[in-house]
């Protein structure tokens, strides 16, 4: 069975990345035919304007990919752009996706509301990103996966994709395109240092890539039990904003147990256990740090992981394509 | 200076296409760097459920090219589809235009109309038909064409292609793209034979490659005056629905006067009026009839113009495309 699944080329990412989503794919690779790909398009799609960092930024995704074991060796990992037959498979989808389907999705919707919010009443969203689930749909169907690894928002998208492909197999009589499946990321949402969703742009994330020392100093503003004023004063760990939810994945149970009694006590202060939290955390990402570092040493080997698997990747899509052609009828 | 113009795979041209874009065409590849194309992906914007023929429509489309004198030695003559790298500009462009700039698109607007009318009123344009001034641009753009022959119709769609064009070099700080202009077309617009625009879905068209015989006999069905029953009647030229027409287009002023002073006269009746009218137009296309039935019986020979046309265009696309790529930063 195939999957794939991308990423926009966002630069470094953070640990609601990896624990969302990378130890998943991590896992799946074992299991499935994997293809994961850069979305330097769809970083398009909102980011048109802003492209200076667009090579170290994808550098970057593919460097924290590998430092978090997505194997080369067994996944095919790609940029979407260079796989340049997906814009062709997306004409062709085009064509057969009313402009009702494109519209309706959720996302799109919310994503014309931020950038109103943002750039005011007037600003318009794109031609291009109001088609990004018909795009989103050639990156799936360019290798006709049979599953689609997401999180529980996107299901809806992966819907819109099962919708194109069944119209692309009735209008054209074949059975050539799998409808694929969502596959629940099984995952740990982590929050930000803030309490908030954890995300690059509000500036309260901790990154694959930082190193012991910035985590650790990082962890030691995250947000904790805010009724607790002094550091023998009882603390309530279930009203913990942050530290103690990070206790809570990164630590065996006992150990999480250990946390609530001292907090509940008062024999072990805030900072004091975020001290603690955050040794804990640099040693569970001592081996992805690690290799972190040995990509970070050596850019030139990602860049040939990129274009090994790019090229892997579009010889496949070129003979899938020739299929699609031939199947539509073009010349 | 560059210029290109493309015309979709509608199979076999009539004389319309004839006297309102090819001999503009054939004038122009003289003057112009020359870039002509059949605009197969656009066709799939409205027939993409239609597509059995789409290969011989595209090589009867060239077929007429020929025949009307496009020539391969100084034009290039392409397929669309075959140049892919303009489905990649496609989706750089999307990026950048705003969805108001499609939707406000008149033809559009006319086209949905049509749409509603022929298959229901809950019936969808596609998100490929909403783009298609976005895909025209990437058409122009792709070969940076300083000027595109149009009817004056087509005026607003050259006038999206600036907008993009000038939008891009914004954004990306360049002047790599021309801002195209359009080169009205010289014609002489010629009626159905029912007097309506001619088309080949009103079965009221002349076939570039229609034989002798059936532009004969096609020609005598053309409507004339009708208020003139018997054929020594006074009639009335000025109000000959489609013949005298015909008459104005192919013959030279001498004989027009004489066709008028005949039937102003009584003198010649329709069907005798109409029977000189077929010889002289069989006679003003015999050199483009030979050369049409030539090419007719040497298949082999077009597609070989096809492909090598379409690999010409297509390397000049490959080398531009990396320009681009570079101008937007991509990996």
């Amino acid at each position: 069975m195939k999957i794939v699944s991308g990423m926009r080329s966002t630069g470094k990412l953070h640990l609601g990345h990896y624990l969302g989503v990378i130890q998943n794919w991590e896992k799946l690779q074992r299991e499935y035919e994997s293809y994961f790909f850069v979305a330097d398009w769809h970083a398009l799609t909102t980011k048109y304007d802003k492209t200076e960092n667009l090579k170290n930024d994808v550098i970057d995704v593919v460097s924290d990919w590998l430092a978090c074991g997505i194997d080369p060796n067994i996944s095919t990992i790609y940029v979407q752009s260079l796989v340049p037959e997906i814009a062709e498979l997306n004409i062709y989808l085009s064509m057969v996706t009313p402009q009702n389907w494109v519209e309706r999705d959720p996302t799109l919707k919310d994503m014309a509301k931020i950038l109103r919010t943002k750039e005011g009443a007037n600003s318009q969203i794109s031609y291009g990103l109001m088609g990004y689930p018909v795009l989103m749909s050639a990156d799936i169907m360019m290798f006709n996966a049979e599953a689609v690894p997401v999180g529980i928002d996107q299901v809806a998208h992966i819907e819109i994709t099962r919708d194109i492909a069944r119209r692309f197999n009735n209008i054209y009589k074949t059975e050539y395109f799998n409808e694929p499946k969502p596959i629940l990321n099984e995952c740990s949402l982590i929050c930000g240092l803030d309490g908030n969703k954890m995300g690059k742009s509000f500036q309260n994330d901790i990154k694959i890539s930082d190193s012991e020392e910035v985590t650790a100093k990082k962890i030691m503003s995250a947000i904790t039990d805010r009724s607790r004023m002094r550091k023998d004063d009882l603390g309530h760990p279930d009203e913990c904003e942050v530290a103690f939810k990070y206790w809570k994945i990164f630590a065996d149970d006992e150990t999480v147990q250990n946390v609530r009694c001292e907090c509940e006590k008062g024999t072990r202060g805030c900072a004091d256990c975020k001290r603690m939290l955050g040794s804990l955390i640099n040693e569970k990402l001592a081996d992805v740090r690690e290799k972190r570092r040995y990509y970070e040493a050596h850019k030139d080997e990602v860049e040939k992981i990129i274009l090994e698997g790019s090229q892997k990747a579009r010889s496949q899509a070129q003979k899938t394509i020739r299929e699609i052609r031939n199947i539509i009828g073009m010349y």
